[in-house]
């Protein structure tokens, strides 16, 4: 089965708490590790979770709030001092750009690995990586300032092959590649064998949603219609609900608001206000609407398939 | 007893690790909080501290590596969500007044508290506080980037009144500033009351130096010379003696060096290598030298007095 693995480094909004760390996320797809958001301490909660340092490869940044932007100078830093040769591409709005590469003049000149900065505008949103086997993209979502979110939807995957079949038939090597495909055989005297009988199905593909800082609004229920895991802020519970627009947040009932009607399969809540001790009362809010619902905690690992 | 206490909040060297945070202290002079340098996670370790955001005043940063700044913007940001008023004055070298600007400008544009800047020039060090009881001076220190030490001495206390010499002379109440400072008390018919009849000694003054980031240097012995206590970087111990020059560090038997020849009362090693998993050995090797020597760790609370 593919790895397409959530770890959650940081889960609390604002500032860090002796109960949660501030924004950060590592995706590792197949082992290359995609982080999403950096918040302050990011790097020790990265060895902490025993994730190679090295792995990664990627770093999406939703917005320039420093809850989800000051791990990365330290990151980087430290990266520098450890890692020999690679690339590391930050994907990050102009303005934080500037501000990393200003950073990183004063702290830290020169880095063992390349440092490319993937420039994009996240009100736009838009294609930031496209592999053979994964694709991400960054979404609008409507805080207090330009921001976005991420979604990582694997492509279609290959068919099985039965080998047996394979062999009865004598498909040659050179063929196998369409028939994953979904191709049919035609063999030497002309017969047609339906794809159907040479191959079953192709594992399903999945696909993660995160939303970083977000007011409840329809068009990210668009954005993230139909994804396997939505992560969800939910800043708020009832109780403090009438906080949630004023800050640009959503609460625990909104989060599965979107999750309900994007039609997702599960949702994990983040991004709590300092102020809850217990997130219970968050997720049982929103398991009214959306029963399929958890809690982020720091350390938490979501299998998304 | 004046309350002169030095907190270690983070003592480790480059990277925070999961045995040592990158370097962080703070002094508490009478409630008053003087913080010395602010790695990244300061002020998580500050909570864990539970000493008061609000009654930070001071934030003295040796020089422009990330283990010694990182924590800053994250700190002043937490302070602007929750301090109301005050006023913070980070002494600084121009390069890092302009990042920072830059980074709060970003980040969090609005402070509820005057954030003030105290430009300084840590090759040329000079006074950077001085208050009626205190005094702050920055030193130049030997580092691979302009970088300094801060020491902090206690001035003149005042003697203490006997209370019932000054019953027995009546001493008028609008003279006894000046006896406290030393004076004798003539009587109104021409009597000299020597100032030992009437006081005892005032308490010691005492003093504080820190050493961030160098190699050694007789000019540092200098620069610390006579203080109470002594924190100086130990980043190697003998094995890894041959690194220290290189990169600008020290060894504990150079720390040792500098305290003994310095004529300090008592020595704190800090600024470890991430290579160590006990400092064992270096404060062992620094004992040779200098018998009062102790290894610095998150959570110490270094009485000065």
């Amino acid at each position: 089965m593919t790895k397409f693995d959530v770890h959650i480094l940081g889960c609390g909004s604002a500032t860090p708490s002796l109960r949660h760390l501030p924004a950060c996320q590592v995706v590792n797809y197949r082992d290359r590790l995609l982080m999403i958001d950096c918040g302050e301490g990011a790097q020790l909660s990265l060895r902490r979770s025993r994730l190679k340092f090295s792995r990664i490869t990627d770093i999406f940044i939703s917005h320039m709030h420093g809850d989800h932007f000051l791990g990365l100078p330290g990151l980087l830093s430290t990266l520098a001092l450890h890692q020999t040769g690679g690339t590391v591409t930050v994907h990050i709005q102009e303005q934080g750009a500037n501000l990393l590469r200003n950073i990183m003049n004063v702290l830290c000149r020169d880095t063992s690995f390349e440092l490319k900065y993937n420039i994009f505008d996240p009100v736009k949103g838009g294609v930031l990586l496209d592999t053979k086997s994964l694709k991400v993209t960054a979404f609008p979502l409507f805080h207090r300032v330009p921001c976005c979110g991420f979604r990582f939807d694997e492509k279609p995957k290959a068919r099985h092959i039965k080998g047996d079949m394979i062999a009865f038939y004598n498909v040659p090597v050179y063929r196998i590649a369409e028939i994953k495909g979904g191709a049919d055989y035609v063999t030497i005297d002309g017969r047609v064998i339906p794809n159907s009988a040479l191959t079953t199905d192709a594992d399903p593909s999945v696909s993660y949603a995160y939303c970083s800082d977000t007011v409840y609004d329809e068009r990210v229920i668009e954005a993230v219609r139909g994804v396997d895991v939505l992560y969800h802020e939910s800043t708020y519970g009832d109780d403090q609900a009438h906080k949630a627009a004023p800050r640009g947040h959503s609460t625990a009932r909104q989060a599965a608001e979107v999750a309900l009607r994007a039609g997702v399969k599960r949702l994990v809540l983040g991004h709590f206000s300092k102020s809850y001790e217990d997130e219970t009362p968050l997720v049982a809010q929103a398991r009214e609407i959306f029963p399929d619902t958890v809690a982020a905690h720091e350390g938490m690992i979501i299998h998304v398939l």
